[in-house]
Parts: structure tokens; C-alpha cells; sequence
């Protein structure tokens, strides 16, 4: 009984250890065949500088090593990597958080011609939503409102607000931490609102559309100094320059694979004529990486990308921006406003058309009445307005009582 | 027969459907177990705003909502989030790289001991290392030696190269765009070194040291701009502070748990004196935290963690500068490098100290013997030298021969 007793120990511990091996080689093997694939990617794009994927470890990386590199992280920093960039997964959009200069990395979303036709019939409206400090990040690396009043700056949406669906995620995009970064005005009710309509426009075309905006910080032309400024109590950094990295996958046919274009835009933080075309602020996918020192899309194979986007939108005025122009007229609400905004759309060319002056003088002349009204019931004495009240009501009790006789 | 079959596979279909579902809610149950502790946790340190963990998800984070981040992060960001801060593993440290700056964001190191004994046996030396770009990240985003050349600044090192056993450790500190950035060279050579030096003595009375190097870009005092200079054609940004944080851990004993201590110190990019103590370079954690933006040792439950290092280095002079001091003159090759080393030494304070005067006395006295040496040697005519010469060699000829004939 013993001697059977040992013997089906030794051969179940020999099972066990055999199968332990078994299970390590063919992990390994699997790893190494991978690796093999990716190697084999890698050199098919060497002569393209930038496809070099910069996640991937250069050697042959197996699972010995990648224990072992588990093993010495674990000694070096055994408390885990210090949080630089932590990332906020929301409804409509994904964003990197800049802690140290309290605005966005980058903030990246996707249309979709099914994301437009929802959003045609949505119920969601920004007047109803507030500017919030994110609650997910502690206090002292958050933006606050505090920091952006009295700046003379905007709070520029990355992702704008009418790309939300429903009222919560609308209020997820007035999250000043992961969403908003200190924006000129005239930048950005002009140019970066023409590039985000052009986007969403184009996006009926294509399968679908990957957008990712963020700031730069570049050094002044000519000079060998980065120079930028914190706004508020809590030293909001103020970019110079804004990009938009858009990517497009045109819809597949039976005979081909999908096709994916690429293009990148930098806007300067600073007025900027709203007719400015497209290819004027287009520059390439390298230069704007070196500039922000991060890599776009880093599983995507840019050798089966074409780096221009084909629908460039023409240079001439469009009629979306005289509606936009109207409607700003419509809301302004002082005559002082109103005045700024006729500055405003001088540079920017819009006063030459029929329509914006018309919806200026309107306006003008409705703002002058008020005024009128406000000036004659401030000089008129308070005795007199009340006596026109007093006989007012009694007017109506005599005329009512007459009715109710009758 | 058939109802038999049917029978078995209708059995085997449920028991198989029966086991996906068990398994499914175990896991369900496991994952909300370790949430909950981790809320439980959270919770503890709830009075103490510098202990949430920024990197956990705030809310109750199940497998479910786990799987629909990921599908909704495929959705928006099909190829992967844009790289930021790879992070580099070498032998002696590791680094995250800021690839817009072009220099580390941090660099971790880690000192026990055992380290230090094997240090002492060491065979590698700094002489026969130079500096090179790091191979692994692309040309874009990587720092060359050029750029740091007739910039008049050095190239620091954040993980010290005398902390490298081998060889091939030591050349990996010697790499550009990982582990060096433009620093000072008066606050490099001193208070940066004494620094350096501080971290590893400490280590033998420790089970553990580890510390954080990394730069800052901090907006000057009393003014709302950020302003760093950019050196090179590959344009490396020069921080205008730099930090460390040092975390220590003491042995511990059967009858308590390891005890944690942490400090933050920060320096500025400029010339300092090499005697200001410690103490009036610290600064605390959550200061530090808020300039650079990072969240260090995010797994660490600082509610553990005394904030405050115990062992603070005297302010006096240290024995090891006035070694450091003569060390350095002795190894000056010019008269020009020496007086530039001497105002140095006066404005540290350092050549009140006999020793370092007298290294310098000598110092002078051979380069000054040296160049006397290269004059009469530059003045003689050609023909008298080479007469010289010849006249030499006949002359051992002529000994040698009659050395021989004896």
C-alpha cells in the first residue's frame, strides 16, 4: 500500500512539474512569435521615421524579461510610477490631465454620422450647466472658476459642448479640469469654432472620425525662450498655440481594407481672422509631435496612412459664420457689448455682409429703446409712477365690477 | 439512443452555461471585495486630502463598468492613447521621458546597503563613457550631445553615474535624454553633489532609500510667467528648479511594522552655496506636488508615513567639499580653468580651508612650470631641437654599444 501510496505521489509530482513546463514554454513561445510579428512590422516601416512604435521595448522582449523588469520596477519604486498624465474616461470624450499646468494633455472624441443624428434630436442645453473643478482630481492639481474670471480669457471647450448627447454628459464638458484651457476670445468664437463645425461636417463622408486636441507650448519666434502665463490663485498655464490632430477611416468596401487619412492643425492662442483657409494652419504629424512631445495613435500603421485630409473646406466665407455672427448679434445684451462685437467682426471681415449689418442696426435700435425706457423711467419722479399705478388698478376694479353688473 | 443523446447534450450544455455564470459572479464578487477594501482605505485616510489615491477610479469600479471603459476607450481612441511619458528601464534607475522638453520628468533610484558594499569593489569609471542620445526613443523627440555644447551649462546627471557597478550601468547614466538635463554648473559641482552624496550615507543606517530626481518649471517670484530658456537646435528646455524626494525605510522589527519617513528638497537651477543646510532647501510634499503636477508613490498610505526625514546633515563645513575642492583642482589642466575654479572655491567660502589653498598653490605652480616648458620649448629653433635629437640618439647608440662590447 505504501509502496502505491509513493508511487502515485511521484508520478502526480512529475504530472504537475511536467505540465508547469509544458505551460511555460508554450507562454513563451507564444510571446516570442508575437514579438517575431512585431519585429517583422517594425522593420517593414524603418525607413519611415516616424512609424517606430515607441511603446514596444527595442530588444526581443520575452517573458523572462518581463518578469524580471516587474521584479526590479518593484525594488526601485515599490509604491508604483509617479501619476503624470491620469486619464478620465467620460461619456463623450477621453481626456489626459496636465496636473501641473491644471489643463488638459489632450482630450480626444469620435464622430460618427449615427453620433450626428442623435444629436439632432437631443434634449441637452449649455445654458443650464456651470462651470465645475473636476471632482476626481484632489484640489491642488484642479483649475477652480476663481482662476479664469477677470483674466480676459475665455474657457475654450476641447471638446465642444454641442457634442453631447444628454444634459449629464453635457455637464461633463464644463469640467474646467479635464476639459477647458484658458482660450483667446476672438480665437475662440472664430477660427477653433469653424475648425470643430468642419469636423463634425466631414464626418457625414467618413466611417469615422478621431479628433484630439490639446495646447502647445512653443517657444517665441526667433528666440531661445519659452515664455507663457499663469492666470488666478492657482496658476492656470495659458498655451500658446492650440492643435488638432483629426483622423478619418473612409468607409470599406468588399474588395478593400479601410482607409485612414490624417491631419494636423495648430491654431495660435491670439486673434485670428476667421477666413484664414485650412492649409495655411495645417502642418505635418511630425512637426506637431515635436512640438508636443507625444505620439498620436501609436498602434496605427502609418504607412497605410494617407497625411493629408482630402475634403479641405474652401477658403471663402461661409454662410454658417454670418448665422453664427447673427446670432451673437441677437443675444448681446448691452450696447457696449454690442460695440465690441462690431470691432470684432470688422477684423474679421463679417461687417461687409448684407446680413450681419442688418441684424446690427436691429439690434442697435432695439438696445437704444431700451435704453430710452430705462432713461425715462429713472427721471420720472416716483410719485408719478405710483399715481399711473394707483389709477391703473382702480381703472381696472371699476371696470371689472362694471362687467360683472352688467 | 437519440433521446439519450439529446438528453446528454441538453445536461452538458446546462452544466457548462451553469459554470460560466458561477464563474462570471465569482469574479463579479472578488472584485468587489478588494474595491471595497480599497474604499475602506480610502476612507481611513479621508481627513488627510493627500492621501486619495488619484489613480483608482472614485466610484465603485465592478468588472462590468471595467469592460464598458475599455469598449468605450476602443471607440474613441481606436490605436491606443497618445504616448506621453514612456517610461525607460535601465539597470540603475528608471526614467519617464518628457519628449516635448526632451529631458526626464523623474528619474527613481533606489540605495540599500548591500548597494554600497558592492559599489566599493566596482571596476567601472566615468572617464571612458560619453554621452550619447537614447536609442530607443525616436530622433525626434530625443536630446544630442550637440545641443549641449557652448551652451554654458552642464549636463547633470539625476541618478548620479557614481552610482553604477558595471560598465555598461555606467553608460546607460551617461544617456542623454533619460537621465540628463542642463543644470548649473556651480549648482551641479556643489550643493547638488552634497546632496547626492547626503542620499547615499544615509542609506547604511536604512533598509531602504529611495529617491525621485526630476526638474521644475516654476513661474518667477512675483510674477504670473512661466520663462525657460531652450538650448540647442534640438531645443532642450532648462528647468529653472530642481526637486528630489527621498523616502526612507527603516528596519523593522518583530515587533512593530516598517516605519516610512519622507522629504522633499528643491534647488535652483542657479549658482548656490554649496553650506546651506538642508533645511532651508526642504519643502513640503504637497507643495512640491502642486509645482510638478506628479502624485509620488501613489500605492504608499501616507497616514504611515512620518513627513519629515530624521537625520538632517549638520549645516557645517563637511570634510568630504574640502576633498571634493582639492580633487577637482588637481585634475585642472589649465591656468584659465584654475582662476575660473579659484573664484568658484571663493564664492562657496571654500578657500578659507588650508588644504584647498595649498592644492591650489601646487596646482599653479606646475601649470605655471608646464607653460614656462611649452615657451622655451615653442622659442627654440627647429635645427637646435633636432640637433638635440640626434645628438641624443648617437649618444644611447654609442653607450649601448659599448654596454655590449664590455
Amino acid at each position: 500500500m505504501s509502496s502505491l501510496h509513493s508511487f502515485c505521489h511521484s508520478f502526480l509530482s512529475f504530472f504537475l512539474s511536467f505540465h508547469f513546463l509544458l505551460l511555460y514554454f508554450t507562454m513563451h513561445r507564444l510571446l516570442s512569435t508575437v514579438n517575431g510579428w512585431k519585429m517583422k512590422m517594425m522593420k517593414k516601416g524603418e525607413s519611415d521615421a516616424r512609424s517606430v512604435p515607441i511603446q514596444i521595448q527595442p530588444k526581443q522582449y520575452c517573458l523572462y524579461q518581463f518578469l524580471l523588469d516587474r521584479l526590479h520596477i518593484r525594488r526601485i519604486l515599490p509604491f508604483g510610477f509617479p501619476t503624470i498624465c491620469p486619464v478620465r474616461i467620460r461619456k463623450s470624450y477621453v481626456a489626459g490631465v496636465d496636473m501641473a499646468k491644471k489643463i488638459p494633455f489632450f482630450v480626444a472624441e469620435a464622430y460618427s454620422s449615427s453620433l450626428l443624428k442623435a444629436l439632432e434630436s437631443r434634449n441637452a442645453s449649455r445654458n443650464k450647466c456651470r462651470f465645475v473643478a473636476d471632482p476626481t482630481v484632489p484640489d491642488k492639481y484642479a483649475a477652480k472658476n476663481e482662476d479664469y474670471l477677470r483674466s480676459g480669457l475665455s474657457r475654450g471647450h476641447m471638446a465642444p459642448a454641442g457634442a453631447q448627447k444628454t444634459m449629464s454628459e453635457m455637464q461633463d464638458s464644463f469640467n474646467l479640469t479635464t476639459n477647458i484651457l484658458p482660450q483667446d476670445f476672438d480665437c475662440n468664437a472664430f477660427l477653433w469654432r469653424r475648425l470643430e463645425h468642419w469636423t463634425k461636417e466631414i464626418s457625414v463622408n467618413h466611417q469615422g472620425v478621431y479628433v484630439i486636441s490639446g495646447p502647445i507650448f512653443r517657444p517665441q519666434e526667433g528666440t531661445n525662450c519659452v515664455e507663457y502665463q499663469v492666470i488666478g490663485k492657482g496658476r492656470v498655464a495659458v498655451p500658446t498655440h492650440l492643435f488638432k490632430v483629426i483622423l478619418t477611416k473612409d468607409k470599406k468596401s468588399w474588395y478593400s481594407r479601410a482607409k485612414y487619412s490624417m491631419a494636423a492643425y495648430v491654431v495660435p492662442n491670439a486673434p485670428i481672422v476667421i477666413s484664414t483657409p485650412l492649409n495655411e494652419i495645417e502642418v505635418s504629424i511630425d512637426s506637431l509631435e515635436e512640438q508636443t512631445g507625444m505620439y498620436f495613435h501609436p498602434k496605427l500603421d502609418r504607412s497605410r496612412v494617407v497625411m493629408h485630409l482630402q475634403d479641405q473646406e474652401p477658403a471663402a466665407m461661409d454662410p454658417q459664420h454670418i448665422e453664427w455672427a447673427s446670432k451673437d448679434i441677437q443675444y448681446a445684451r448691452s450696447l457696449w457689448f454690442l460695440k465690441m462685437l462690431e470691432e470684432r467682426y470688422q477684423r474679421q471681415g463679417l461687417m461687409k455682409d448684407g446680413t450681419v449689418q442688418m441684424a446690427m442696426k436691429q439690434q442697435k435700435k432695439k438696445l437704444n429703446w431700451n435704453a430710452r425706457k430705462k432713461v425715462v423711467s429713472y427721471f420720472l419722479p416716483t410719485s408719478v409712477k405710483d399715481a399711473i399705478y394707483v389709477c391703473g388698478s382702480i381703472a381696472a376694479c371699476v371696470a371689472g365690477g362694471w362687467y360683472y353688473g352688467n
